[in-house]
């Protein structure tokens, strides 16, 4: 098939997002074999690791140093270096799994060396009986895993400024990653320590030297909420709360208490700096919305993107990300015409409910300027908003909770920004 | 609920399936809270880690230093260090994904350090025209994931031996991991290359000072093979086959040709080393079987396995892998005595075709002297065979393609062995 037979199904070149199960697509990238393919084969002979022997086993593998620039990009406070943030580099990874090594960071104060021995989990408050946990009866509980995302609430916030952010991807969008995370249910615990009728939240508070706390609902810990232990099959490192973190299935990060040391069942909020000061949303109206836990469905494409560029004029495939904290990923929209006309993206099996689920459409790039966008729908029917729809409901002052479509444009040199 | 309430479904203490999701159920395994549970708190706030600020970001995360006993093991040949393989210690890890610095290794000559710049791929031999792939140019193909396991054919062999091996399961089992894989489907580069009516069979070689070569049906290169660039979202590391792995779901490891340069179009296999004098096996007629690439259905229990103890009679849950070359897991059926009866096991959803699948079910255990073992049932209808039936079948002089039931004896004191 010629690529001049291709029938674009929306404006801006996006094609089928089954055209690549058909037979006999032609992309064409490739070099013909020069001369003989016995020539080609013997030169690449002449590499040093088909001559010498390689590199001896190791206990625990690293990335390649090839790849040393794939990292998580961190913005400390000099002043206090373990307060900040690290991202994700989604712009460079690919499939749904982020790899624990890049798992994004935020702390307040830098991440604690605990020793699994000495830790404890405390639940007391208003309970018939208070319980304390070492991780080695943890470890005795029934587990269960759950392949989900963790997205701060703070994530994307440069998409409020006025001036649209020029950076990659992953260092805009990349306080979310995803995991397959295994633990006890919280649920088990609960019913355990008995909880009083008068109790209605639960105040989780970590054991790192900030003693981080917030406030959740209990209505939320006895459906999904896991106490995990591993993170993509091993024990969750240091920076992701090792030994023991909580995990609420697509609610905002700062729920998901690390290094968690205490759950207090009480009446009600605490009402501490992190669901007062911090991550509540002031509105046009002069209120501020609190308790907004559930993260709100989001997309965004991650090749190509800021930082990527196009070499020529050509078939390309657009892939991305798109999540949500309600359930599963209904469908992702894709334009190519800067939001005039949609096609509909190919999703990745499995698509699961609160994790990251991989999209893909492709499309035929003519070299013209233009305007690259996704929009997720997910299984409750939300739908992603546009900027200025955001704006118009949360107003200019926000700072958490950023879920509108994200636009790249494309110049004809093929170079990538962030447009609004 | 009181413990001496539970039913059992089969013998040896065996619970429904369900029970962790009933209310009220007690594990009775925490400490109520001395004195006050204030108390409590205020020791622990006297631990180093909640009085020092904590360690700053970093850009690529690493383990705990608390859980460094947790590697692959490694058994290599002295005479040649690069010669030799790396076990996934499985009986550490929960859930079904594999962290990559944990992936299993088999290297035949070590671990080539690829410059991706000069790595090329080449499709020649019966097809139209002969091509040349670089790096840049596989990256903008159009590309699908795949959650799926790879296991060598040589593992478990320790089950050939005529007495049970006593080692971790995981350096039994362990040369089989499971990961998110990404990269190019196989089938558009070679319509593409377009392959001449005559061509059956793909020779495919690694760029290791081995050029380790095998041959593959064209059928299944058609099917679901993959060149996988990603694994579990970031690049394939080095000792996985950086920066390029051919990834054929379900069939034998030694199929999945690392560092892979080369696609050698035949209309025969190229009858090499790996698939004559390895990877064959001896049947009890004097005959061979020789490419039996799929690998049948396995399962084991890793939880509680060998190297692990039980401290106390009580309330446990018995966990473990389960995976088949040939599709879903249908269902796991585990024994907790010896055999003679059986109650089918929780799989955790969710459940994926050629894919590590994650079973559980709850037991109380009395203290006895008892077998655990477990038993796979896959969508084909396979039903993972007792030791003596695939011995019946395959003979004594067997080294591969190694997978009955695996059977852990637990003693009146906890203590775990292997036996048969």
């Amino acid at each position: 098939m010629d690529s001049s037979e291709l029938k674009p199904i929306a404006g801006g070149g996006l094609l089928d997002r089954r055209l690549f199960m058909q037979k006999g697509l032609c992309f064409s990238l490739a070099a013909m074999a020069a001369g003989s393919s016995e020539a080609s084969m013997s030169s690449s002979q002449r590499l040093p690791w088909m001559r010498e022997p390689g590199k001896a086993f190791s206990n625990y593998g690293q990335p390649s140093p090839y790849e040393r620039r794939t990292i998580r990009w961190t913005m400390g406070n000099e002043m206090a270096p373990g307060n900040g943030v690290s991202w994700t580099p989604l712009h460079d990874l690919e499939g749904m799994i982020t790899p624990n090594g890049l798992h994004f960071e935020r702390h307040h104060n830098g991440v604690p060396q605990i020793d699994p021995q000495q830790h404890q989990l405390l639940i007391h408050g208003l309970v018939r009986q208070a319980l304390v946990f070492d991780l080695q009866d943890l470890l005795r509980y029934p587990m269960t895993s759950c392949l989900c995302f963790v997205e701060c609430g703070g994530n994307s916030n440069a998409g409020w400024h006025r001036r649209p952010i020029q950076t990659a991807a992953g260092y805009f969008h990349g306080m979310a990653s995803c995991s397959e995370w295994t633990g006890v249910p919280l649920r088990i615990l609960l019913e355990e320590a008995k909880v009083k009728g008068g109790g209605k939240w639960m105040i989780a508070e970590g054991a790192d030297a900030a003693a981080m706390n917030i406030s959740i609902p209990l209505e939320k810990a006895f459906d999904d909420c896991i106490l995990a232990l591993y993170q993509n099959g091993e024990r969750i490192r240091p920076e992701n709360g090792y030994p023991l973190r909580l995990i609420v299935p697509g609610w905002e990060g700062v729920v998901n208490v690390k290094w968690l040391r205490r759950l207090h069942i009480t009446n009600r909020p605490t009402m501490a700096r992190n669901e007062t000061a911090k991550y509540t949303d002031l509105l046009p109206s002069g209120k501020a919305r609190q308790f907004s836990f559930v993260m709100d469905a989001k997309s965004l494409i991650t090749s190509p993107s800021f930082g990527q560029r196009l070499l020529e004029p050509g078939l390309y495939q657009i892939s991305g990300l798109a999540w949500s904290g309600r359930g599963r990923i209904a469908r992702v929209e894709v334009s190519a015409d800067g939001g005039e006309s949609w096609a509909e993206a190919e999703l990745q099996a499995p698509v699961l409910a609160k994790c990251f689920t991989r999209f893909r459409i492709p499309w035929q790039w003519e070299g013209d300027n233009t305007v690259i966008k996704s929009r997720a729908v997910d299984e409750s029917g939300y739908v992603q908003p546009e900027r200025e729809a955001l704006i118009a409901r949360r107003g200019r002052h926000g700072y958490f909770h950023y879920n509108a479509i994200v636009s790249w444009k494309i110049s004809a040199q093929g170079d990538i920004s962030h447009v609004y």
